[in-house]
């Protein structure tokens, strides 16, 4: 990259609106009311897990054109992926559209790759206006990496719960919003940790890499950022993160929020808080978006989601799970000399 | 996009070096004497099928990363992902190598996805070396996507047969080699086929819907190209696909060749030849890179690899199958006056 693993976009890609849908027990928490669509069933209004989840998906994508005003022919590409094994409720939402798609799989972190390419094709002036969304389903999820609902199976203190509902930023070269200043590619980190409950731990040192890797490779201090905002580490994994980036010289922990300890009101079997990858795409497409634009009080945000890149097959076969975290620094556009 | 669903590349970004791994059943076939790791047994000295899998993926990456006389961190990132579910192939091998990794998912179209997200990367000036791989392997792809090998399940004549192979182009800035010129991002097209045994047939309107829209966006008759090449629609996809374009005015019968079609000698349950996403990844990485350079005779090659967009899921609860393809144009870097 240009240089380390980071790349700098010089022609100010912008997320210029965002749309967002989310599950009752998620719009009881933080972001409820920067939600654009609240649902009272998260079955909204389908027979099939699966497709109120790509329902979700489609619906924040229809909602992100048209708060962005565009025609719907106006947007060149979705950047998209999910959870689900073939990523179908990207496809399938893709579908729907009829508009170029570039499929990702990135587990969690789905939102801070979609972003990062999506800042790359709209930069590198390849595309004017790119769609970047995904987005989650608890029961979807829970039925394809652990166990069918109906099961009742007790969930362990370190588990988290996946988050219902689904983002959407819209990244243009025109129009205005807060800028993708740069992004951080990450690479993929294991260390060793193989239970399936504990995600937080599992993700937290590729969370550190990144980071770490950003603050090297930009020369930048923790405090540039206001907030430094990981998906879906939970409360374990939060801990975990400001540990491990302390430990090689960085200390985060005054300006680092994780959207999965944030986004609920932990009161029964979300223990360690939420995850998924609606998980951190709801979080920063609704509550730190209207932060970030408006009178909101929040002008950079380095965003890092994590991914645990694990697959029933991988953890049944005795394979370690394997992490990943992408980073974007988001910053309202401002001009240069109105910053102290 | 800049034109259309096509991006143009003005920097020359080229497939400096390949690297092709496959196994005894595909080396029997047309590409066998191009491939740089011709396996003996498809295992490839590992328990699982998943584990071999992996390590062709990876075997191909270093080949490529060697013939392209690179050191192995001079790669910017690695664009790649497979078939199996949360794409474990391309993220346990991104994990042997500490290099930043970009995921993606798009089935058997999976190779153009990587090339064209690889040559916006370089194009663009955020990478300077960036590798594209992908693969697969029959016996991990039957036991996740149809029955297990010890059912001995018969096979439909309609039927393909997953390609056991893996291949890896690096894509740079400097060097030379092909050069990769433009790419259409397709979009997901669906004609309502929802037999998970005829993925042709599934197949071809997507391939068709984006070799006309390049040919539609670049200007470009179907004859500019000595090969219109597409992934692994197999013998009746390939029919197919000539109808469907010859009926919207583009002849391409004379300079269209299917990987599928050509991989294997087709004798016993092949039937109509070979699919998946190593299918494409050996055959463009061996024989046609071979034909690409050197004394080879091939100037431009549309490439158009075409993926079903399905899950077991999907299609258990009455899903028809979404398809893609992703084109790249990869053209001989020879200056415009020698070309009469």
């Amino acid at each position: 990259m240009q240089q380390g693993h980071t790349v700098y976009f010089k022609n100010k890609p912008k997320i210029v609106a965002t749309g967002t849908v989310a599950g009752p027990k998620e719009c009881a928490g933080v972001a409820g009311r920067y939600v654009d669509y609240p649902l009272g069933d998260d079955m909204f209004g389908e027979e099939t897990f699966e497709r109120a989840e790509r329902k979700m998906l489609l619906t924040a994508l229809e909602c992100a054109v048209r708060k962005a005003k565009l025609a719907q022919s106006e947007v060149d590409a979705i950047v998209s992926g999910d959870l689900l094994n073939q990523i179908i409720s990207a496809s399938f939402a893709a579908r729907e559209t009829g508009l170029p798609f570039l499929g990702i799989y990135s587990a969690c972190s789905t939102m801070s790759e979609a972003l990062l390419l999506a800042a790359v094709l709209t930069d590198g002036g390849y595309a004017e206006n790119v769609a970047a969304a995904t987005g989650s389903h608890f029961s979807s999820a829970e039925r394809q990496y652990r166990y069918p609902l109906e099961l009742g199976t007790t969930r362990p203190p370190q588990s988290q719960w996946t988050v219902t509902g689904a983002g959407c930023a819209m990244v243009s070269r025109a129009g205005s919003g807060p800028v993708i200043t740069c992004g951080t590619v990450g690479r993929v980190i294991d260390y060793g940790v193989s239970d399936v409950n504990n995600m937080g731990a599992a993700m937290a040192p590729a969370a550190a890499d990144t980071i770490l890797m950003h603050l090297r490779d930009t020369g930048r201090d923790p405090s540039y950022y206001d907030l430094i905002l990981t998906g879906d580490l939970g409360a374990l994994g939060s801990r975990l993160v400001k540990e491990l980036t302390y430990e090689q010289g960085a200390d985060i922990s005054a300006n680092h929020v994780d959207c999965g300890e944030i986004v609920y009101r932990v009161r029964e079997d979300e223990f360690q808080g939420g995850s998924g990858a609606g998980c951190s795409a709801v979080i920063l497409n609704s509550y730190i978006y209207d932060k970030l634009t408006g009178s909101g009080n929040i002008r950079r945000v380095l965003f890092a989601a994590t991914g645990a890149l694990l697959s029933t097959v991988s953890s049944g076969q005795g394979e370690t799970i394997p992490c990943i975290a992408h980073a974007v620094a988001i910053e309202r556009d401002a001009p240069a000399e109105a910053e102290s």
